[in-house]
């Protein structure tokens, strides 16, 4: 549907009879408006059972394309090369990141061999430019571009460019949208797109030179969105699944969250392709393009339930969390 | 300084000939920027040890005048009184809060008798307004307002409206501030102004109708900012130190983030008032008013430093951490 069509649809749709929380309109969202995320595109990470001895299995989805593809094809040669089990969870800094990968990597003499394959991804990959020189577009051009993009999310234009009530003020970005279930930034100086640091988002730790991060040691923000970083650390996933057993690992009292004590760490046992897992659900996420997905987006800005006093008006786009569940 | 005398001051100083860091300029901040916490504002709490023994002190920091004074009082009271002595920390939900007081509030046979003196506090004191009748005010006369709040942070006002940089688009509100340490929004409506969620707020949990917070059942935020909140729950302080001992707490698996089991809630043996532990160190925060915090926003907002390669141009005001730290 296109922007103009679905301006209208909106316009011409009654205001709903009943006040729905977010919630409920996610659980009345008919099968239709559900998307399967691919499996092909699932990691799997069993760390180290907890101290009751309860499995701690956290389920990982790698962008999709055109985002960050150079360091996700490193992430899944890495994975299918099992090449993170016997790793661990090295670092957690409160309300920024929980890393994870090789604690002595930095040091040649201990690091653990990398296997063969790896790309280079250079610093250009950290934004997608739309064909041709980069130049600076209008809104209205940037609008087209993105339009042009399969999946974005017309609905959240709607939604963000009407009378429909929602502020879509960002700090950090000309435009903010939902491509395939993604959120996402976009400039009018290239103009490009890029994928957003939001709670949950997986992103590669890297030295100084910003082609350094190869995507063996990665990092989940769990904290408030570091958006900060966005453009310039690559972000190649999020979690879907098991996310509080990165969130409510304890705190590393070293500066950056580093554990003192090599025991500290939590062990990584394996990260497989979800191929190898046959145990592993499927999952679906609300479609970012769907009805459903429109009025949950509204209603998380606009609360009517009779909890609330006084509706916000507008939303970041990190707080609009993107629901996934396990598939029926 | 007012606004239009720091504008001119800004303009005429020179760039830092050294690009430092957010961290950097902290560690640099002088003396003199500086500035004590009242030790009056603070609360003192003592989780159970942990499961290896290490204590879990959280401190706490109550809003100043004239914000959520019903509230403050009441938690005041409560604290004095020793009321959460023997209580817990009975939900933890991932991305959200960390919730304590009574588990069995809700049961009217069961719940801890409250002390005396607790106030019902209306729903018209989750914002303040100026004296005289409520009135839609200008840009400019929400400006003015604010400048006459003792404490205003004309600084980052300095840097949001001026070409320094700082893009404060927010979703939430007219405007952001900072006023004596704290993060604000106000609206041109009313006009009025009120506390942030931002990570590591306290809120004080309530039933549907809005007067029915007593401040005995308390919140903390453990992850994105969930703004949505703001005017419809009390925000009456925030977490200045230990802040990991609630956002690093199992989350409870059932709805909202309830523990199944009454065993996996975290004890807390006592919240005193700061007067009561004698050996608790002074606390100070860099003055929002200060140099250094003007000079700490605007390179969070534009990082310089070499590991950057793209200044972000903007920020929103809950990721401008204030800083706080044990007084040396």
């Amino acid at each position: 549907m296109s922007l103009l069509a679905l301006l209208a649809a909106l316009a011409a749709s009654p205001a709903p009879a009943v006040v729905l929380s977010p919630g409920e309109i996610i659980a009345a969202a008919p099968a239709a408006d559900w998307s399967r995320v691919p499996a092909e595109d699932l990691l799997v990470m069993d760390l180290a059972p907890d101290a009751a001895g309860r499995p701690r299995r956290v389920v990982l989805q790698l962008m999709p394309e055109p985002f960050s593809q150079g360091w996700t094809g490193n992430v899944r040669t890495l994975a299918a090369a099992h090449w993170w089990d016997g790793t661990s969870v090295y670092r957690v800094q409160d309300n920024w990141v929980s890393q994870w990968g090789d604690a002595d990597g930095e040091d040649k003499a201990k690091a653990k061999p990398l296997p063969p394959g790896l790309a280079a991804v250079p610093q250009s990959a950290y934004v997608v430019h739309p064909e041709g020189p980069e130049k600076s577009a209008s809104h209205e051009e940037l609008d087209t571009w993105l339009a042009t993009m399969e999946g974005t999310h017309a609905a959240w234009h709607a939604l963000t460019h009407s009378k429909l009530a929602i502020k879509d003020a960002d700090p950090y970005a000309d435009e903010t949208f939902f491509y395939r279930g993604w959120p996402l930034g976009a400039s009018r100086k290239g103009p490009s797109a890029w994928p957003l640091h939001c709670y949950g988002s997986i992103g590669v730790a890297r030295d100084t030179p910003p082609d350094t991060g190869t995507g063996a040691e990665l990092y989940a923000v769990i904290g408030h969105a570091p958006r900060q970083l966005d453009r310039n650390l690559a972000v190649v996933g999020r979690v879907i699944d098991g996310m509080a057993h990165l969130s409510s690992l304890p705190r590393g009292p070293a500066p950056m969250g580093v554990y003192a004590n090599p025991a500290e760490r939590t062990p990584i046992v394996s990260v497989h392709p979800a191929s190898e897992v046959p145990d592993l659900p499927a999952y679906e996420y609300l479609s970012t393009e769907s009805p459903s997905f429109h009025r949950y987006a509204e209603a998380s800005a606009n609360h009517r339930e009779a909890f609330y006093v006084q509706p916000a008006g507008g939303i970041d786009i990190c707080n609009v969390k993107v629901p996934v569940r396990r598939a029926k």
